[in-house]
C-alpha cells in the first residue's frame, strides 16, 4: 500500500495562554515549522479573534499546516499535512513545543491517499 | 465528554479530472461549501501547481476547509474542520460532490478538543 500524504493531528493541551493569543508569534511559529519539516511555504494567513484566539494556516507546496487556538482553555488544535518523501511532519513538533509549551500532546497519525500497488 | 470541534476527513476518489485541476472552480466550490455548512469565511487561498494539481484553503471563523488534488489519480484530500454548534461539516459534502463528482468517498469523523465535563 502506497500513501500520498502523511497527516498528523495534534491536540496540544496546557499551552502557554499568551502564546495562544499571540498572532505574530504564531505566524512566525508556522513559518519556522514549515522549514523544520522541510516543506515549501506558498503563503501564510493568520487571523486574531476577539476577545481571544488565533487561527492560522500555512499553505504549502506539500499541503498545509493549520492551527486554531482556545487561550481560555490552554488548547490548540493543529494539523500538519504533507506529501512527498522529502517532508516529515513529525519534524515540526519540536518547533511547536518550543513556542506553545504544551504540558500534553495527543498525536494522531493518518495516512492520506492510500493506493493499493 | 464535550468536544470543541468537528473534523471530517474526506478521501474523494474517481473525481472528474478537469474539476481537480480547475483553480477558479475549486475556489468557488470552497466558498459555496462554507455557506452550505453555515460557517463564516475569513479568506480563501488557492494555488495551481504545474503540470497539475490545486491546493486550496478556506480560513473560517470556525476553523478551516482544505483541499489538495491529484488530477492524474482522480483523487482529492479534503478536510472540513469546524467548531460551534451552529456549523455542521457534513452539510458541505453535497456541494463537494456536485463539483468534483467522485465515484467514491471515504469519510473519517474526528472529534477535536475533547473536554471531560
Amino acid at each position: 500500500m502506497k500513501q500520498l500524504g502523511k497527516h498528523i493531528i495534534l491536540e496540544l493541551w496546557g499551552c502557554e495562554k499568551e502564546a495562544l493569543d499571540d498572532q505574530p508569534g504564531i505566524e512566525k511559529m508556522l513559518v519556522d515549522a514549515v522549514k523544520a519539516c522541510g516543506a515549501t511555504l506558498i503563503c501564510v494567513k493568520t487571523h486574531k479573534f476577539s476577545p481571544q484566539g488565533v487561527t492560522g494556516v500555512a499553505v504549502l507546496a506539500e499541503s498545509h499546516i493549520s492551527i486554531h487556538t482556545w487561550p481560555e482553555l490552554g488548547y490548540a488544535a493543529m494539523d500538519v499535512f504533507t506529501c512527498g518523501a522529502h517532508v516529515e511532519p513529525e519534524d515540526s513538533i519540536t518547533t511547536l513545543k518550543e513556542f506553545l509549551k504544551p504540558s500534553h500532546i495527543d498525536v494522531m497519525d493518518i495516512k492520506r491517499g492510500n493506493i493499493v500497488e
